[in-house]
């Protein structure tokens, strides 16, 4: 890895850009779920602990292999106070381990500007995460809070990768009748990106709405879901997702690489399940 | 108050149902901040207790003059591990108190379906709260896990109350150039709706735009905020916002209750404001 250098290769951007620079393009979902942890963990130890300690090896087991990690804040929410307590550990395990891999709270969060400066505390300050995921619904004015961040990403949710994603995102709007969807990914690249913070949520499954938005926004980072379990296909992923270098992509895998074993060699099989993701991207980019 | 009867009569609705008929059309919304609160509170009690009795004297100042109580998520999740406590514990006395009153959890929540079982559960099952706030852009399919709970109330953003919420949800769509928060109204009261559990947000900043929802939804219930520190007119909001039998609104207010007064007499203060703000709607609608 690169020597970091002063304050501007600490922001998420910065970070990224260095994690790509060592071709990692992957993204692990760390979306853990009681009843699928291995029994080991949950016969030895806390519902705390198993969560952790379950978190902590599959980081143990992929940090050279990924470009962020990425907690999903309704998998701790569920759990209540203890989930607070699993996350804030994760992000710290992380942050004093690996602080060159970047963290990215998946929280789709998004209230009016008042307001959200409690979820930008929470998220930048209490816990410490690098970039967090924002609805556009409510519009630049009112994600003000976030985006005068410089140093966090702030990644809109454009197109997602869930199969009613259609219902609002395609609608068509104007005269020219784009799809929604293209509009925001426009007005991000072209007026919400002022500190060069912004980056956009466009799924896998949809690779025909990816390769247009990556010509509307150009080497913007993305993050892209939906590899996996939700069944898209990497080689159509990579060739309509890269940027102009080849890079630019956050390709997101939660439960094919957390869950690829539910034995003892959980760890080793997720870090199985990266190399293997992380292959087939380097394979087509 | 009525009695009530079966089942049917403790879904959120049905609880707002009774609050209406009460001629209580007020939201309290519950957003303390640190900074704002009595300094009496702060020199006697902990931070936790601080907050907890704040909130818990406002409620029992003014419970007979509401039909809501709206706490919004991100002034709790700003504080952290003790942010979950407190937010808990108002839940729960309001609950045990006055188990007339409906909780809407303000949490601007949407991810994908699997995803909003998480945020499903913690706010309903674990929090215990009647209704909460949803973000449309996903789709009638990803909020599904919400929409499946019959007794709550899914309340969706249509039109916000923030200066820049045009950016998007009034870009012309289709063929008849109709506004995206009309579209985004028209599918939820044709297409979500068939649990008659949804409601819609709609800012009283904007009553024109109030009132066209209003006649695109019939009688559905609508959360109006904007009323009080954001500026708008209680007299253009009611004419605007109420339905075919002068009721269906839950007018929110936070600041200009809460913080009505900082010294010993808040409680006081808060029912005053909350009784001023009943008044005006009553004599409007």
């Amino acid at each position: 890895m690169e020597k970091r250098q002063g304050v501007s290769n600490t922001t998420f951007l910065s970070l990224l850009e260095q994690r790509w620079q060592e071709n990692t393009f992957v993204c692990v979902g760390l979306d853990p779920v009681y009843e699928q942890l291995p029994a080991f963990l949950k016969e030895k130890h806390s519902i705390e602990d198993a969560f952790f300690l379950f978190n902590r090896d599959i980081i143990d087991a992929t940090y050279d292999l990924v470009c962020a990690y990425k907690p999903n804040s309704a998998f701790y929410e569920a759990l209540g106070e203890v989930g607070e307590r699993i996350l804030v550990k994760t992000v710290q395990h992380i942050k004093q381990m690996y602080p060159h891999i970047p963290v990215i709270l998946d929280a789709k969060r998004a209230d009016i500007g008042n307001t959200n400066h409690g979820y930008v505390k929470s998220a930048f300050d209490t816990l410490g995460a690098d970039a967090i995921t924002v609805h556009p619904y409510l519009g630049k004015e009112a994600l003000a809070p976030f985006l005068a961040r410089k140093e966090k990403g702030i990644i809109v949710l454009v197109k997602t990768s869930n199969p009613g994603s259609n219902e609002f995102q395609n609608l068509p709007v104007g005269d020219k009748q784009e799809p929604l969807y293209q509009v925001v990914a426009r007005n991000i690249a072209e007026n919400w990106n002022t500190n060069g913070n912004c980056a956009l949520v466009v799924g896998a499954t949809y690779p025909s709405e990816l390769k247009l938005v990556r010509e509307i926004v150009g080497d913007m980072p993305m993050l892209i879901p939906g590899i996996g379990a939700q069944g898209a296909d990497i080689v159509a992923t990579v060739a309509a997702g890269k940027d102009s270098r080849g890079e630019g992509m956050i390709i997101n895998s939660s439960r094919d690489i957390i869950f690829a074993s539910h034995g003892d060699d959980f760890a080793k099989a997720a870090r199985n399940a990266t190399r293997e993701l992380q292959m087939a991207i380097n394979a087509h980019r």
